[in-house]
């Protein structure tokens, strides 16, 4: 089987003085949550959807569910763990109960990309069946630099080598699992990509197609700016810069 | 004295259907351009202003000013070069004709991000003054990733310690000079950044302090994006994505 699975583990810090975590503001009608939700709902290759929460909103995005989204009965909302790949590692418990194949895939993305396409999920799943696991990125649009001081700049990479990741990242879930096994726990503190840790231990990750428009809702400009989109008529103006 | 040099070179090839370069395209009642040549006219520390454009598009350039500054004596349009290190050589060209001063600075910035601050500016220029040359970064929000086969990731490097390049770019005028001698033909094709080229030559490259707003107008959802903050109401809609 097929699963998307919607990582909502974060609490939106850099979004200001909002009093809920982004994925759950409104944008268009609806949570942002929900956007997503219903892209991988919709897609005909998703077998099943699991959003994997912040355990203190685990309540509220249920509440979200029956509210946005009452018809669904593919859907399961679960509680995530301390980080990222935590709560990849409870979604996968989740997938086992629901099929436990050997060849389940599962399509990870980020609760606040609520512009992910349908043909990117599509790339995904190809990708990820054919290679084992894949990510989503776009070619770097700013030059990227390193400081490993946070002074000066101590290295700057080719750009036209250097890609910005976005979500979905997929995997085979047997990989996954294999993979999260071999981390010692120091790994596990410094690698929270799950990609990374595929790199980690020797899986080349491959790439799918993403685009400028799948942004990540991490400030409030982004905020904004998916509220336009989405159709919402806010108020902008040149005090907000 | 410090200049203020605005790099105007691109043509715009991502912009998809528009007959003219991005810079010269309309937000707010005026040329982008302009908004950021006002930035450099109004900071109480910049002397001059000196725009480096596409000599294809130079009288284009000499006509928005004529239009909207009028009055503006501090500023003078001239034809950049065949690339971004050499329209910076024929800016300093100029400065040096008009100062020619050993303590000459020059704050770079592109002619497509017209929401850099006035902060930003002094932050330059003090930069500048102090270390020899700056660079302008944010903290990189999206994962880096680099392919060197453009198949799959070869590299992830440290999140913490990864920035995205922005503008002003600044620097003492004598060792741009300096460095730029020093440069190969073969050396200059491949670096067409100016930082990158400090580096090269061994001056460490400061870091200033911009910001995610000051983005660069690149494609189609950006010029959107700055046309609502500069306050035009334009029409957003799901299609659109």
């Amino acid at each position: 089987m097929v699963f998307g699975a919607v990582l909502a583990g974060g609490k939106g810090s850099r979004m200001g003085n909002y009093t809920v975590p982004k994925q759950f503001l409104p944008a268009g009608g609806k949570p942002i949550i929900v956007h997503v939700v219903e892209k991988f709902l919709v897609h005909p290759e998703i077998d099943y959807v699991i959003v994997g929460v912040n355990p203190e909103w685990l309540q509220h995005m249920t509440d979200i569910v029956e509210k946005y989204l009452p018809d669904a009965d593919r859907l399961t909302v679960i509680a995530g763990g301390a980080d990222r790949n935590s709560t990849i590692a409870n979604v996968i418990e989740e997938i086992n109960r629901i099929s436990g194949n050997d060849d389940d895939i599962v399509v990870t993305h980020d609760a606040v990309r609520p512009f992910v396409t349908l043909k990117m999920i599509s790339d995904n799943i190809r990708i990820a069946s054919e290679h084992g696991v894949c990510d989503t990125v776009v070619p770097a649009t700013d030059t990227i630099v390193y400081s490993d001081n946070h002074e000066f700049i101590t290295d700057v990479p080719l750009r036209s080598n250097t890609y910005q990741g976005q979500t979905p990242q997929s995997f085979k879930v047997r990989l996954f699992e294999k993979v999260y096994s071999e981390m010692t726990e120091a790994e596990l503190k410094i690698v929270t990509d799950a990609c990374k840790m595929f790199m980690m231990k020797g899986y080349p990750v491959y790439l799918a197609e993403g685009h400028v428009s799948n942004f990540k809702i991490t400030y409030p400009e982004d905020y904004k700016m998916a509220q336009i989109f989405l159709g919402d008529n806010v108020g902008v103006n040149e005090n907000d810069q």
